[in-house]
């Protein structure tokens, strides 16, 4: 699987991002639309609308936001804060408003970072009637006292709540779920970044064979999984893993945050990637805030989701900041993010319990030409050391992947072993 | 009930434990009863008297040990060792004696400590019939070769082994037992500070609305641990938890003993106050010698009983000498100590299992106004963190001592947290 | 068991190792026979014949080796490569050969150490018919281009696997196996070392009074152990435990490579008696290669077998050269190898669960004269602990392995305060 992924695969990646990366989105509206047009151009990603009034679970799905046109615009008629220069200048959610009003007036509704005076915040008023703007620092030092035309062209009305859905049929309908938030506006790797890795993921599995069902889901943070969920609830038991993606294109370390369950095979693979890819990583306990998985997890569902992410939401400075832009996220990371992922992918298909057709001491591997057959000296001393491991331990009580874990041998050299040994009569299968 | 703990209470405790200082105590005699009626004027503790002889288990209660006088006078007639001066002159137990003798005599019944040399040892003769005096070193080699009068004006007769007891009723059968030994003469640490220590808890404890019942044991080290057991055998399958209080006064760090059994609730009640105390602090596996755990922790009982000091016995230099005194111990390590006390019987009280009323998906926080609402920017954030452990845990298998040690936040912010979701509804309590 | 072993043991040992050190050893062959009588001046070793041709398993009982002698003679007729000067010179099972040859032809047949120049390696060529000689690359260097004579003057032929087995009869039919590989030519860590302390143990063992059978096996590597256990499969289920030696005479640390079980009574001694050994020591997990062990763990017997060696092979330049000689491995080691053997031997023999007599309290110690009665105050200490131990966990549960694990006391200490307490009617059996 990993052979096929093309080299291009992280400029590819990226490329992609950065198309998406003018569009304006939230929990709802155009430009989440827009987003899922883009998608479908690389997978068949089917688009879903929920009516604006839905109660899901404690939740409501709220009034559809779409935005036109904002700016502040000082009495020489000069736009200083200016939509279409950032979608970050305009509070999400943000109330349409037309009118004047002094500095002192406006001045509540103005968002900053001084720590960061070249950055623009990003900020959200989803359940909480507002209207605002976000400008950096510099920005508004330079505001004087005088009058100001505000404006925010925006409708907030009755619509939907629009995510897409892509769905690969495997042997069993036992299902993978791999989700992404696609909420947030002009923001690289919170989340164009998740968006971008589990596309082309979706690509890299589309039209394998495969033995496990795929369901991609591009959803608004929270308000998204809770909808799903509650408009799915008797579908969630064929999900036996699944991962949510974000925050996979920044410099930082490969980081898996397990699931509530903790030992589900989706943190044992993700654990045994991380830990054997020879790359700066961390594995860390679930905790109950973060992404998609906190409703993944809540306890009455306690899916078997973990979270794929490089540097954790709120630990890197350019977080929900304009500095979260295309300088930011690089196909480099982007593409190391697609492997790991792939590679887990690739081990929870591939992952067998086999039984040792030769239990009774070990069977001559020299007459079978397996001795050192394959490879160098140290690539085939590493060969021959997986396949005794392999059977050694193929007693019908170990996977490939307890084998792996014992061994602190790559599931890949495990399985290429037991590949060998299977055909030549040496294991059986016993169960998936 | 932290809250509720005077300002004053080291303070208090200190004066307390001065009070009791001077009192020449031993496993039993009139030392022990003034010391009870000490704690009388706290707590209405009450007195109980063992005859000599009871058989106890392996034991016997042994004859009564009273002392008047004692003293070494040389030739000039001239109180050379004086029990007037510090009841660690003589040994205790010592049995009467009244005659002279050369020093080669004397000197076989003369212990000191040479690398301490202005401290007095502390020693006992319970078991074997024997007398002794114990002065500093500096006194021993002042000795010359002359006729000394040795007088020790004690009686060792039938009598009584004393003790003293204190049950607040909760509202279970429940017990948590809380014992601490009386039978050292004038050492500050051990164990005027557990006397201390322990009658305040009490005094804390005393007239509020409790779970659970406490006793108070004010005993005798070993005989008086093992008369009560054997005393009230039927009686301590009632005793769920409970703690040995010793050596809380010095400066070392504090430290928890745990249970033979070891998982105890006792155990990881104390082990999660020490770990979030910010104070220095160890916690150590049970071992079968010590103090009384050693006899409440025996197989045939095996009590969830653990033992928690400071400084362990026989760690610190001063330990069983005269440097054992009213500069050792002060009042801010009395006061931490109680206080550990306190919460760690708090959690007791408090630690319970909640069943989320919203299992599924997050509850929404924001419209009950639980939403960042109370405290500033990092209370309210750490308040909110706590809620979402509690709603996630919250699935009839996490107490909330599970929660929080699984969240690594205070018990005490997890209860609180419980407390408000638990009155808007979205919480209900399973069990204690 | 200890205290019986001779001061001088490990100079018997090396001295025994010294004679059979010249011996040509192979898989087969004269040089085991000679061996095995070498053992048989010790203990009453019996000499068992497999016939060339019989299956075991997945392998074939090969054909006999054997080796009268070999050279490289130069154009002056002079040996410069002569077996009678060390049996390394030959590849182990090399085919007969007598032949003239250019150096060109004669190459692809030598083998030497270009990293230490001055050793000979060790070679075998058990399952594929060739033939070649290893010399130091001091030798191979100064080799001319020039006619050699080429001579070895061996033979193949259908005869006999030979080994060796001792069985000394316990009270049960429980047994301890003990095996070590004897096909190595003139090496003395791999494996004279193990013959040696394999030897002297039984010796040890040999005429005492003991819980369990114990069975000693000297046998090829590899094809030895499959054969035994082909041809024993049905006698297997007696063995409770065991452990190949091997290399345990250099100076490197003690270790212990753990059974496939990983918590097998062998493995819990060798643990114990390595970890307060107060010698340098490394504890391994299973891995499925090394020595005889890949065959007594394979999964079709899972036999408790651990491997108990000093420097792991391949882990010592010395390792399968001539290095690996007389001054190499020395008494010292011999000595601490066996000695550990011993006391894990010990231990499985003396470990014990018992249950106290006086469960309820402690007993009182000193009313029998158990109180520092014995030994110094350092030594009287330890011994009083250790009761304590004893008397606390002896609920039936535990047993004094347990305890002395708990503790981090010494086994032998922890067996010598059971005994007294016995003695003393504090502790009854419950089982062995």
């Amino acid at each position: 699987m990993i052979d096929e992924i093309s080299k291009q695969v992280g400029h590819e990646m990226y490329q992609f991002l950065a198309e998406l990366y003018p569009l304006c989105r939230s929990i709802t509206g155009q430009g989440v639309r827009e987003t899922l047009k883009g998608i479908a151009r690389h997978i068949p990603v089917k688009m879903h609308e929920i009516p604006s009034g839905t109660e899901v679970f404690d939740w409501t799905v709220p009034q559809e936001w779409n935005i036109q046109d904002a700016y502040i615009k000082n009495k020489k008629g000069e736009r200083i804060v200016d939509f279409t220069q950032s979608n970050l200048h305009v509070v999400s959610y943000s109330q349409p408003i037309h009118t004047t009003m002094t500095l002192e007036e406006l001045k509540p509704h103005l968002y900053s970072l001084p720590e960061h005076p070249d950055w623009i915040p990003y900020r959200t008023s989803y359940y909480k009637e507002s209207w605002g703007f976000c400008l950096t620092h510099r920005q508004l030092m330079a505001l004087k006292e005088e009058e100001y035309e505000v404006c925010i062209h925006s409708t907030l009305e009755s619509g939907h709540l629009t995510y897409g859905e892509y769905v690969i049929k495997g042997e069993t309908e036992e299902e993978i779920l791999i989700s992404c938030h696609t909420c947030h506006p002009s923001l690289c790797n919170d989340n164009l970044s998740g968006i971008a890795v589990t596309t082309f993921l979706a690509k890299t599995l589309s039209g394998r064979s495969l033995r496990y069902s795929y369901r991609f889901l591009f959803i608004p943070g929270t308000i998204g999984s809770i909808a799903w969920l509650a408009l799915h609830e008797n579908q969630v038991s064929t999900i036996t893993n699944g991962m949510v993606v974000t925050g996979v294109g920044d410099p930082g370390a490969l980081t898996y945050k397990k699931s509530r369950q903790g030992k589900a095979g989706i943190d044992r693979a993700f654990i045994h990637i991380l830990k054997t890819s020879g790359l700066e990583h961390a594995i860390i306990d679930f905790f109950p805030y973060g992404y998609d998985e906190r409703q993944y997890c809540s306890p009455g569902f306690n899916l078997p989701v973990g979270c794929f992410m490089r540097t954790p939401h709120g630990e890197y400075p350019e977080y929900h900041t304009s500095g979260d832009n295309l300088t930011f996220v690089q196909p480099q990371p982007l593409e190391e993010s697609l492997i790991c992922c792939v590679k887990a992918v690739n081990l929870l298909e591939r992952n067998t319990t086999f039984l040792s057709q030769n239990p009774k001491c070990e069977p001559r591997l020299g007459k079978r030409g397996l001795y050192r057959a394959i490879g160098g000296e140290s690539e085939g001393a590493k060969r021959e050391m997986a396949m005794l491991w392999v059977l050694n331990f193929s007693d019908g009580t170990h996977s490939l992947l307890d084998i792996a874990e014992r061994s602190g041998l790559e599931f890949e050299v495990i399985d290429k072993a037991a590949e060998s040994l299977e055909e030549h009569g040496l294991l059986k299968k016993v169960s998936l």
